[in-house]
């Protein structure tokens, strides 16, 4: 595997396919700092063409997710002036949108506070497991700013209906919440149940090949803004070159033989 | 404020930066005549530029929503003949198009029956209550005509799947289940319930800035037909200019001295 | 009625204005063969224009569904070599392309095996009613290939968070969870129940006008890919015809004279 970054507010742990990236702010309950979305971007970056890496479990220390933007990043922002909040903003964004297209399986898991950027996070998952304790919001307007960059992954996560509501009162609600808005997949009461799913979701994401997840992410994400019938022409071709290929091979071999194929063993 | 306009078929009363809209032909359960149209889409034109209207609550009079179209304008448009008909069904239309966009926090109050137009009403709204007894359905196609102007509201409402079976078997349903699908955000049991529950709303309106709140609400509705990318890049400039003007500073300043901002006292 | 296509794969019983399709091999349950994705297509275009079909049921022989794409058939393309495997896969797509645009109601019966391009069927009806013991699920990826085809469809039925998580894990689930996830309209414990509720659907679709029905549900498929404006336009031009034309005129005259329009009856 390609060298990780040198991270100074992520732990990052890579095993048996997976890379846990773990925010470590622990001090700012993981406050999404300009240096935070740097190494995020860098470590997306770093693995995007390491087909051994499988998965990504997003997580952050000290029993919160994320509560948003960093304060002091605000001020530095302020203190330089100029394009400087268009910058920081902007670059938010960017992270949503490479941790939306890695072509790795994203899995978050979301305790504590998960606000505002963690909020935009949080709606790029692939699989997202909460705890029920877990506290969700977007409280942007009340501070008399704009959940800018988040906007149009709340929308694409939990639909219109359901975004407005949540962006124009700044409504607070919990994981179980969460479950029932289509925040989240996945509910659970204790740490030992947390982890028991996030075990469960990464042995899932293990029988499944890893190009074939990666196209399949790909043919999802591309259909919300493709036109439907080059999309289903372009999808034939990439179904015809998977089935013909070393996976495609190997899954139907093994599906013959009633043996794990490779991937999963 | 600028002056809002003469009404018939609307009562209304401004109060404390909200706006309380009336649909008021309780004879005929506020069927939407032409009028009705026409003086709504007068009071959303009034208050679009008045910073202090920061709430709309649009609810009907004598325990009904609005039961659909006006069977009596429906016989006028064929004494009239020609494009009467088309005419009719497009104003209609745009009332919709106008009020999704108003940049007011749109709150609806949905009891009794809620019916064809009055169903495109409730799905345009940012926060819709809805009492456990209402009559929700989209009957037109019982009478061998079209939910025309709603149809494609509905769709952004509650998405494709559960638009279709409504409108193709003109199935009724109540509030819980209106909860359930999605189209409104609450299900209250009683008078008093759906009361508290709204004065809960608005009170959390009102910790939300109001530019911040319509720069927001038009983010959200872009996000559904606009480019990620330069949908994005459009979002920073309008974060940058928010932080950096009066209610990003007010608001900032509000939450160090740990006091409410003035929007919010 | 135009002559039905021969059939090998299915068979087809027109009973009161309702065409019932069943999957018929189901010794393989019901696996979806180049054959049966010709004689689908072939009985859609047969009736495609005949306004006495007003609601395609379709389900599957012997207790399953469909269970995804036929083994022979991947053979048979093997040995073909050469764009079949494309072919056959792209002609598996045409035949959701078109069972979306069906003008009939298309209502999906879910017992047994709803995998893979079962799973994508499902996802092009109207109504969806399952049997609780049903076992849906995208396997694809677990066999290196991709739900290629089916990848848009699920996409624009259950919305991407939810489609992303079951496409990229390969998850199992049942009725109850389809029903929570938005994929069904309906679950039902028993065959009585399941029985009834297709009657109760087909006697609410008999309620409705033919030809408005068809133009209603082509302005629902349209709305998700078409501007608003321009939409509203024509559905206003589609309005005026609708009201003025002979569905239109029997249903206002049936709705004040108090009886069943003729459709209904």
């Amino acid at each position: 595997m390609n060298d990780l970054p040198s991270c100074e507010t992520l732990l990052l742990n890579y095993v048996g396919g997976v890379l846990h990236i773990t925010l470590n702010r622990p001090d700012s309950r993981n406050a999404m700092s300009l240096a935070m979305v740097g190494e995020l971007r860098a470590t997306l970056e770093a693995v995007r063409h390491e087909p051994n890496v499988r998965a990504l479990v997003l997580r952050g220390a000290g029993g919160h997710f994320c509560a948003g933007g960093d304060i002091k990043d605000m001020a530095g922002a302020r203190a330089r002036g100029g394009d400087a909040y268009r910058e920081l903003n902007r670059a938010f964004g960017a992270l949503l949108e490479e941790a939306q297209a890695a072509p790795q399986v994203l899995v978050a898991v979301l305790e504590g506070a998960v606000l505002g950027g963690g909020f935009g996070l949080a709606c790029v998952s692939d699989v997202a497991i909460a705890a029920s304790g877990a506290k969700f919001g977007l409280p942007e307007t009340t501070l008399g700013i704009l959940p800018a960059q988040i906007a149009p992954f709340v929308v694409r996560r939990i639909g219109l209906t359901q975004a407005r509501r949540l962006a124009l009162t700044a409504a607070r609600f919990d994981g179980a919440e969460a479950l029932r808005l289509g925040l989240v997949h996945y509910c659970e009461h204790d740490d030992a149940a947390l982890q028991q799913r996030l075990d469960e979701t990464l042995e899932q994401i293990r029988q499944c090949a890893p190009q074939a997840n990666a196209q399949t992410k790909a043919l999802l994400l591309a259909s919300e803004r493709e036109a439907l019938g080059p999309l289903l022409d372009r999808a034939a071709e990439q179904f015809a070159a998977a089935v013909t290929g070393a996976e495609g091979v190997e899954g139907t071999m093994a599906f013959v033989q009633k043996r794990k194929p490779k991937w999963a063993q």
